[in-house]
């Protein structure tokens, strides 16, 4: 049925799979991770072919991740490169992507009581398949603050201070070698001060006064993860955003850019 | 088909329709009101009827706000009590349930430069019959900030600042009108400050200073809206809740607390 | 403050705020709407400058829409023009964005009873100048089902069905006058049927024929989507997506197409 | 400043942390499963003392989940239960409870051509000290789906068809032990049929054959998923939800219902 010629006969982008939740697991330079990402996996599809086989794309994913006593892959991108490599096999397809969203828990030290306190980051790995070309798209989502400047010069040293997340997005050959943890560090670097899971008073005291000596605009913080990014990684397309939720209106405020690395 | 006997004879609570969306007129107090609420509403079912007719239950929903040429109604309750009654002739239940979830947006004026701003507020108004008394929730879920008091007082003045929600949710009885307005002002008026959506410069040193002078812990909203109800509303279960998005963790910290007044 | 120089001299594509909510009025050829939509509003800035005044984007879209007592728009693009020709003169940019983000809710009757029925679709109409020229993007997003041809073929008549959702996007010239419903039919007429929120007995027997009178794989509907807005509209870029929430999977799946019209 | 008197004296019943994002690592009967759960923590607040001390709470969970070299804990109420303990030795409360959110992910076998596919399952785990006691809420939530008996009598065996999602809750004593996996199948066997991330056209047929054989409201649902814990469970109290995602309709339907087992 999938193979017969279609009523409309249009070409597709992107058929397939989405939120599809599995099990997987990388071993990154030594440390083992284990997630439960989200998984989207799609191809095109000529505009002579009905349909997509779908269960070939679900059989990609599962044989590629499946009862692993070892762990076979370095990173998600590795993991999505194994897939698209069987996909290729199993189903007819110029382009294909797939991404994988999830949680990444790293241990940091607490900045002046040095404790150990877990902090999570959102990640999310995308490759892409283009005229035989790999491609990835990294992207993480990172929660910080913003501290007005133009409020901390109107009102003698007072303003007003709230949550913020920065995304770094990083779009560069499948062979380019980047850490997730390095992109994450970039975003932090960039905003007025970091945030921790656990906080005692002397760790929340030095946050504040860092926070207070260094205010921030949105504008800031996005002008910072690019710049950090500039600074550390190379042949790379860049784009960051920064969200803030203020704690004096409802809504957010936002700052977007991109560059060339 | 619905009125045979199933298979398992255990009765049902709640049976019905969530999340329809529709329009809604309401006239309070001559001021017109156009919302799309979610809207759910069940009924629950004897063990020995293996369904109910879900169509009455729509029906009983669109035949009661059709074609309001006049508004009839001054609230959202009473809307409800209509759907209802009606519903009552249609179908047989003991105990039913309507709710409708919706923004309602008020203008408002900025504290210093006093030009007109418009609030959205999120407000929940649920109607039960139970054993064929006519009881209410009403729920409003309202914006504003926490400002760490023992921060504060360990940083010489400076601390950190945050949105945060609260919410105030009374229960009573189909009679005891309550303005949905007056919820929202028991919680605006137990956070550090109000927020506004415009503000000038004029209007944010104004409330930052405010913010500075009135330190609250998150604990301190949530009693404090317990207090304002207590003081403004009588014959009610009143509970409430402030989830505060710490500037300076990923996480969230919240109090909830409840009363009778 | 927003004046001043930066730190790090990027340029960046979209600052403003998003999330906001407040109400907007049109007349549609002679029908009323009321909407609270979800606003964002965003302009470019120069490397050069620090920040963004924030509160005059604010301005410009609350004197756009305050106490207007005739109801001077007849679209929701309408609406933004005013507010983007509003925000030129309060604050220099090259390049600027306004997206309202709501539901829309059609009166439709019955196929076989011909009751009245409200029908609610997700629509988001977004403006953008960009050197001078203004361009748009509406977008609907339609709730209808898919049925499976395969599984039908294979199970003797029998197959699976599903809710699915189709989005209908399309960017074109501001002047381009395109109707909001129109191209809800668009997608609604992709459908194995279309879905109603009211239906009796001898409604819900006239779909359940047409759906399996007419099965269709999610590529099918995409295509379909694209092929209607073929015939209906011209000189514009169109993208369509169908999200199948599949009954025999917890994964949901996907096609996505574009075409020129 | 925590151990102050508030201006408010109202005693409060949960006060804490919500949302907090970590690793938790369990050994259930042999099986090591990872987790990074959503976690609550919150307790009762006297009305004569200003605030909880917040980061005692988080050192109470990151000193008992940090640095597993061994996993100490067989199931998700066990590592809370530790929590806990350990946090009555650092905080004054009288009654407190820790809920972790997270998602299960279970081998399986797809029913005809029995190939291995990994099945996700959302599940939230409770654990209550009240009054010196220990009692637990386990809730898993369960993709499946609904074929309406109606409409397959009036359509001559066609009928609509729609995914759904299940939901088992739980609440007993600490000491009672429940298996998820029980759980998931007391919801996955009142379902017309189960769903599955990988199947294959043999699989697909098997499926829907059982579907149509098997048609059930979102009443019979729920009744089932009751009566499977009764079969099962001893000494708890039990709720039961479905949501059926209607392909004919834009809303859900739902029925929720609870007994003694």
């Amino acid at each position: 049925m999938q193979d017969n010629k279609p009523d409309v006969k249009e070409s597709l982008e992107r058929v397939g799979v989405a939120g599809l939740k599995t099990i997987v697991m990388t071993n990154w330079k030594g440390r083992r991770y284990n997630f439960v990402p989200e998984i989207d996996l799609t191809l095109d599809l000529d505009k002579e072919r009905k349909g997509v086989h779908m269960s070939r794309l679900v059989e990609s994913i599962t044989e590629c991740i499946e009862c692993e006593v070892v762990i076979r892959h370095g990173s998600l991108e590795a993991v999505e490169r194994d897939i698209l490599d069987m996909l290729r096999k199993r189903h007819p397809f110029n382009n294909a992507e797939i991404s994988m969203k999830t949680d990444i828990v790293i241990p940091k030290k607490t900045p002046v009581t040095e404790k150990t306190t877990m902090e999570a980051y959102g990640v999310e790995v995308k490759l892409m398949l283009d005229k035989g070309e790999y491609r990835k798209k990294l992207k993480v989502s990172v929660v910080g603050n913003t501290v007005c400047p133009h409020a901390m010069n109107n009102c003698e040293g007072k303003t007003h201070v709230q949550r913020a997340v920065g995304i770094l997005e990083i779009e560069t050959s499948y062979e380019n070698e980047i850490d997730l943890e390095d992109m994450v560090d970039c975003v932090e670097d960039a905003f007025p001060s970091r945030v921790y899971t656990l906080l005692k008073s002397e760790d929340e005291k030095h946050i504040i006064e860092k926070m207070f000596k260094n205010p921030k605009f949105v504008e800031d913080v996005t002008r910072g993860i690019l710049n950090n990014a500039k600074k550390r990684f190379g042949n790379a397309k860049v784009r960051a955003k920064t969200i803030s939720e203020e704690s004096i209106h409802r809504h957010n405020v936002v700052a977007e850019g991109s560059c060339d690395v």
